[in-house]
């Protein structure tokens, strides 16, 4: 957990920083996951988040590599962002009792985090660029694919489930 | 303000329930970028952001014209996603003094803002398509494409900025 200011630096120690907050993230992924699998009731969409759900857990396993490789533990700093996003799947849940409906608001949901996770991975493997870091380029681009396929999995399915809920 | 559970029904309701919530985001981002403008020391990207806000404040008055049409008002919903995005923003130019560092983390912290607002933005357009607002489609769908294209310009500039700060 960051307590006081990072007074970052240099591009090493900010990558560093991004990557503590970057597994926070993905923990706190790992954790919201379930839920949507439990109140989702089109099966293709829960079994796209639980898929999903064991590609967080080895994004998790990648980013710890990475964390001890630089800096020797896998402590972490909080992702304000990923609260609020998990904050707004949760009220969505509780806000949309419809099945079809809520299935619906799910997706947009998840898609938000999506897209958050690849701006992320994005931003981190440009800087590992900078910085020579040409394992973990390959590591981030690995993940940064399986995201932008989830991504895309879920617009796909939006489609269907979309003009299901418009019949 | 929300202060009660929505209790959404019906995806017209949903729909209204996120343009609120884009209403938020949109006013908090016009409130946020002058202090992004003011600490970027990169005239190129303090140019993007000052263009950005511009963008933006027009995205606010498209976003107004559509909750006027159909709630017959212009309340907002709080956006918790931007609230974690601008503390993230705001921490970012705390922690991180030197200036092109600096210039390098503001771009990491807009990108984020940037692919949040395409994921909200897809998935509205994806919803007035189903509801068959196709005036609003059109909307919708300029103003993602403004929103694309400054995440795009971020990305050329950051090419550039990156390879200056590890030169």
């Amino acid at each position: 957990m960051k307590l006081t200011s990072a007074n970052i630096q240099d591009l090493r120690t900010l990558y560093i920083s991004n990557l503590k907050k970057t597994l926070d993230m993905e923990q706190k992924i790992t954790k919201a996951l379930p839920n949507l699998i439990e109140k989702s009731t089109d099966s293709e969409l829960s079994n796209a988040f639980r898929t999903h759900l064991e590609e967080t857990k080895g994004h998790v396993s990648k980013v710890e590599k990475l964390m001890q490789k630089h800096a020797g533990d896998t402590d972490t700093e909080t992702c304000k962002v990923i609260d609020g996003l998990i904050t707004e799947a949760s009220d969505t849940i509780k806000d949309v009792t419809d099945p079809s409906l809520r299935n619906i608001a799910l997706i947009g949901a998840a898609q938000q985090v999506e897209h958050h996770e690849i701006a992320v991975y994005g931003t981190l493997r440009r800087w590992a660029e900078i910085l020579g870091l040409s394992d973990d380029v390959k590591i981030l681009q690995s993940i940064e694919k399986e995201e932008g396929n989830a991504d895309h999995l879920l617009t796909e399915i939006s489609l269907r489930v979309n003009l299901q809920a418009a019949a």
